[in-house]
């Protein structure tokens, strides 16, 4: 449960709120990479943290993310032609480079002085992880980019996408760092058969273990990047079923369902404005390139990859209740609904655009919201007082892994952690790369 | 014409407004029964004088009608599993029954004082007359049933539907009080020829009476449950055709066109918010059961249920000017629109969403609205000065039927009221069912 | 640039705006005269300036502008029926003629006060050059009709049209009057081959001293009716080609495409809303019939009429990013848009609903807006200080015409504008209509 005012604090991000200021100090996905293919391809619309931009690739491949109005008249630079590294306003040729300098002056032709003066309003923008990052912060607050384990690895071991979400960025992201919903949401109604395959065996063991077992035990490591969160259940005989999850500052998670050796999922979770974010979602292999049927989103197929539109937006969304099939709720599955995306989408939904947490009722199973709160909380209320986040100045400390474990009870928490990944924090210390 | 603080008064009925809490001194449907036709059946949002529900049947067939939000972390039960005598949130299975309490706390199993503290507001709620109701009320002024005659006949005597209205629920509910207007809206240009058939010359002569006298004379009787509308037009001869409609306190209409032996047809405007209102509407004969075309809605055929889709939205609505046909308006029809319903819908909601009645000129003919209003605008001052409204400690008082007539113009309105029902207020008197 | 103040005065027209008032000395075009065709037909609603009001045709083919509220229960009178010489509400019957007065009252019969009080407000409304117009401001004010060419000539040789448009007034007219635009928005990627015909050999020159000189140099003749703006572009050797448009006051501008002989071209444009104006466009030619081509919209011929659907919304319109063709654009177009006219609607409408204009950086080309700003604005006010506009006085100033030319850099405007239009305000002044 949070105070109106924290809740205030958490949900908004527009430039000037306590929270839109800490997400102006790190990196933000603002588009697919390949939403901008090739040096001078149209521009493209981004509306992110409540600012209207405009995107655009030039023709040596650099990128601009600008305001989209033209200082001329008004113009949106959205319909202008992207040509020989600038876009050029389709009402009376005024021409803008990716760093927003104004180029050319066609009506003005002798006014030096005027071009000089008019610009646009420009951020950084790079390609990383076949996505673009834009940085909306100062100047002498830019730090480096994140070094998340996705992005190192070759394009072949990675597939990345992305999806229309119809609510507030936090609660989606507090569905991420949530392993007890797992218990639930996603689950057939009833476990099936141990298949003979060793993976399905680990599968579906997995499945009966979060079915039996609706109450996991958290333990939090606060690291320099953001939260380990370790979450165990009861498994077979004296064993725990661990599912550990990452959060990486201010809005980036790592899924805790990959066993030693599977490909890895995480999302990152961008305010388009308070009601709405896109979310970027990556599956990747450290140790090998992902399979065809990694490599695409697959209809039919439960994925955290959502079955999308043109557009981005979800085939099943709020408009249509993620097309629930009720018998199906009835016989097979607890929610009726299709996708392990589109199961987390409805009930993140249906929280309300901006759910109300004054009217929580936390428990331990809840830990890792709670934690997840408190440290972006202390961190916006920090950076009001000049404490710039640690995280932003520590690019190194993105380079960690979540996943799946069993393990005997007698392990601590520690002593699992390390086991599993090498070190305590789920950072990659042999990364070779 | 109204001041506009009465008009505000009589048509805002949200929780807390002087006509809301008049309401909730009432039960009122909420839905067709066959909405949610069996035990554990998916259930249905419900959103009611401003409120935001969830209506559901358990396993033992009792009816919950709850707030849809679980305590937890607020996700929607509608996305919830309607299993084994409560509904269970989608997110982490907490689980609810018909009252509101919380049942089951998986993820908090050992803390049963919480669960004993969780619950979700719900209110009272039956099936009657294959409507579900719920009360919204104080449960110290939870009253009975109103035992309207629809709801008292066989299932096969009776005939329930249900359509949305895209206006306030007070001019709807107005336009079923004011018989003048059959004059104009509901007529065909040209008289039809007096069929042959006893029944087809009783109707050619009523339409022919309203066409040629459009003024009304107004006879109002004040019963305990509401008001008997009882309008005289100049018939033949000496004689006067009466039409006689009942207003049943807060939002219940009984139609005058039925004569003895006649099905009869109902009413009821149930405010959504204070722009919209579903209208339940029932087909009775308290004689025999319901011919085949009676029971059903026949595309093509006028009558005062209306063709709607598969969510109760009329096929002929705002959005489409009521697929008017101004050709038809031109040679056949008043208003070229078809149907009775859909004419009504078309005009009520061509008043506005909410009807300005400052600047209204009402005068003899619209006594029946002008009864009205002041009878619903008396009791929610009443109950504001802590007067709790008679009709609702009166369910026998609803037991009265409408319908026309025609008599020599020597009887007085009270002789032909007591020759045509059998009392002065249309109530059943002889009824042994 | 103007400062907020006076960019709020320029684009709102609402009754008691100041600019409103200004339009409400005008006539204004309210509906094209084949939307109510006929004696009886269906009445139409019009929006227009903020107000919404309903046009009919009556028996004697006068026509209605009025308030479409039925002054007794307030229904809509779009649904009533058109009949005899006046619209007839719906619901009971009331009866109103052109002039708004009551003219039957059937509900009340007897009660001729009543019918004497009860009125519709009702503006004038006439037919003129194939459009209705109406005015709305008070009647002591009443002007003449512009006496506009292209209403003056025989039906046979004019072509009006309508299209919506979804941006405030202003900034579309200043669109038509800023001939700098099309050395970027209309313009093909490669100026096409001299064509061997004449005339495709004035149009390929003309296309190419555009492209070659993006900055006009502006000449401004005020007159009675408006501006005349003439505005000249470096031609072949030592010739000018001039660029003539007029605005005529409050919101009508003439084309400064054609030459001698040539068919005309103008635009009215007509505030429904401040976010939104219907354009009435219309070709003619005074010395001869249009042509079979120049008389309709023939799609894949681009024009200044629009490519609309049934209700004349433009098939490129904001939803549907005017159906740009990014591919087109790369190879071909500037825009990548078809149509002169919806390459401008897209500009235009891309500065916002209303553009700010606080935020500008105006030079030498954008002299005709400013020039036109100050007109308007200067007579908003002065009509505050109780000076009528003088162009409402001056209907005959409206017989102007527009075009381009080509000549000696030696002539003078003046002497430039008396050669191609006989006067140097483009005044038709032989002209023996």
């Amino acid at each position: 449960m949070l105070s109106a005012e924290d809740n205030e604090r958490l949900t908004r991000t527009g430039a000037g709120t306590p929270m839109g200021e800490l997400f102006r100090r790190f990196w933000v996905p603002v588009l697919l990479a390949r939403e901008i293919p090739e040096p001078d391809c149209p521009p493209v619309r981004v509306t992110v943290l409540g600012e209207q931009l405009l995107a655009f690739r030039d023709s040596q491949n650099r990128i601009g993310l600008v305001e989209p109005t033209c200082p001329h008249r008004g113009a949106n630079l959205f319909f202008g032609r992207n040509e020989e590294c600038g876009i050029r306003c389709a009402y009376h040729g005024w021409k803008f480079d990716v760093s927003g300098r104004c180029v050319e002056l066609p009506t003005m032709a002798r006014d030096e002085g005027l071009r000089s003066r008019v610009g646009l309003t420009a951020y950084p923008a790079v390609e990383w992880g076949e996505l673009i990052w834009g940085y909306l912060g100062p100047p002498e607050h830019r730090p480096e980019l994140p070094e998340m384990d996705f992005a190192l690895v070759p394009p072949s071991h990675r597939f990345v996408s992305k999806k229309l979400q119809q609510c507030n960025w936090a609660q989606a992201c507090e569905g991420a760092l949530d392993t007890a919903h797992f218990s639930f949401l996603h689950t057939p109604l009833s476990i099936p058969e141990v298949p003979p395959s060793a993976r399905g065996k680990v599968l579906a063991n997995a499945l009966r273990w979060m079915v039996e077992d609706p109450m996991p035990v958290f333990n939090v490591v606060e690291h320099e990047a953001g939260l380990l969160l370790a979450a165990s259940r009861r498994a077979d005989g004296d064993d725990l079923y661990w599912r550990v999850t990452q959060f990486l500052m201010p809005n980036h998670s790592l899924a805790p369902g990959s066993g030693p050796g599977d490909t890895y999922f995480g999302q990152t979770w961008v305010p388009i404005d308070d009601r709405s974010c896109w979310v970027y979602v990556y599956s990747w292999n450290p140790d090998r390139p992902l399979t065809d049927k990694e490599s695409r989103f697959i209809p039919g197929v439960p994925s955290v990859h959502a079955e999308v539109d043109e557009h981005w937006v979800p085939i099943r969304n709020r408009s249509n209740d993620y097309l629930i099939d009720r018998e199906a709720q009835r016989t097979t599955s607890f929610t009726g609904i299709v996708g392990i995306s589109e199961q987390d989408a409805a009930i993140q939904d249906s929280q309300g655009f901006i759910v109300d947490r004054t009217r929580e009722h936390l428990g331990p199973t809840d830990l890792g919201i709670v934690r997840f709160r408190r440290l972006v909380l202390d961190a916006s209320c920090a950076l009001e007082r000049g404490t710039e986040p640690r995280a932003a100045a520590a690019p190194h400390a993105y380079r960690v892994r979540s996943g799946g474990a069993v393990a005997p009870s007698c392990q601590t928490p520690t002593e699992m952690l390390t086991a599993r990944f090498g070190s305590d924090t789920g950072l990659v210390v042999d990364a070779d790369r």
